[in-house]
């Protein structure tokens, strides 16, 4: 008998974000050392950010800056070659909506990955029907037909739906990693990650459970 | 001749944050291997967060529950024992404020440690005079005179000069180290400021000029 399939690691993702970017050049080996598939699951930030009343990073001007640099350094240090797409922020709708459309699991993940090449990799970005076809041309899909296919009432609704699951699961931010029902957020939590999936996560219920029962005593101070 | 003294790490924190007394642990030793002394500078989150009309980490319910995990993972794989306090978020200005009257460099390292140490060790908290007082008693100072100072205006004016100086310099969140003019923001930046006191770091002005140039092409989109 074959040991049964382990559930896939899912990918949360938008085009927007230069980590989810360096997190999908890295997802894919480490899914592989575990034996888990990886799954990409395209979601709108904006709606995250929308949903909770909260700024992207690119929204206030000092750690927009600050985030270049991390993001300049932490490629550096994964070695993963990274160029600043034409514009940005950007309008990802169209190449998140066309990344949503059913598609097999390889053709999905070729078309996730041309997306991201196209956008983090020195290519045109992803922004307007001729980027996105091109870059599904280059994952071997019929571009014209995906781009056409996107506008479509489906693409939207599973975007849509996609993106409010998300947020029923707890997802603030992206990219977010869920597997076996625990969630992962940025590049920064690969460690974290990956002790999970060698079956050595720390956390325990009775420190956590002591963790989330902690209540405010302050809301913040009214001012300095 | 000696050799120049090297300028320090400015370490820009508030109790209230759990990463701050992570890295805080951290700080020190990493300074030590590098010739670097270790400044602490009280700051208030809050007035970061207001100044940037953004939330903090424990005002977004599905981050707050997240943020509890990832500290105590961090934590583990420290190996720095972490207790929360009796509440959270709580407020810290008292502590604050002692933390940012003139000392010497030991009393306040050996202050800031303590009150860290009552926060995010098992302690009573910091907040209120008597934990402040209590706090200070461990650190082997006056308790009552220090929160008595506290008190009074030139606290409160040191701590508002800190917190306004940071803003100016770009700090958005905390902890945030600075040296040599680099800001790292974060317990997860220890290995992009480790490269830096190295002499590694990655960043090319050339590429950061590319990055620093690109403009937004779209605000966020209107909806799903």
């Amino acid at each position: 008998m074959l040991p049964a399939a382990r559930a896939p690691i899912r990918f949360h993702f938008d085009y927007l974000s230069p980590y989810a970017y360096l997190a999908w050049t890295q997802l894919q080996p480490l899914g592989a050392r575990f034996g888990r598939d990886v799954e990409p699951v395209p979601i709108l930030f904006a709606a995250l950010l929308d949903a909770h009343g909260h700024k992207g990073p690119a929204e206030i001007p000092s750690k927009r800056v600050y985030i270049f640099k991390d993001v300049l350094r932490s490629a550096h240090a994964l070695g993963v070659p990274l160029e600043p797409p034409p514009s940005h922020p950007f309008n990802p709708l169209l190449a998140l909506r066309a990344s949503s459309l059913p598609l097999s699991a390889e053709e999905r993940r070729r078309l996730v990955d041309a997306l991201f090449l196209a956008t983090w990799a020195g290519g045109g970005g992803v922004e307007g029907p001729e980027a996105v076809a091109r870059a599904a041309n280059e994952a071997g899909l019929d571009g014209a037909a995906l781009v056409a296919a996107a506008a479509g009432e489906q693409a939207k609704a599973l975007l849509r739906s996609q993106t409010d699951a998300a947020l029923a699961a707890g997802v603030f931010g992206v990219p977010t990693m869920i597997v076996d029902g625990e969630a992962f957020w940025g590049l920064d939590a690969f460690a974290h990650l990956e002790r999970f999936l060698r079956g050595e996560d720390p956390l325990d219920a009775e420190a956590l459970a002591r963790w989330s029962s902690i209540t405010p005593s302050a809301r913040r101070p009214r001012s300095l």
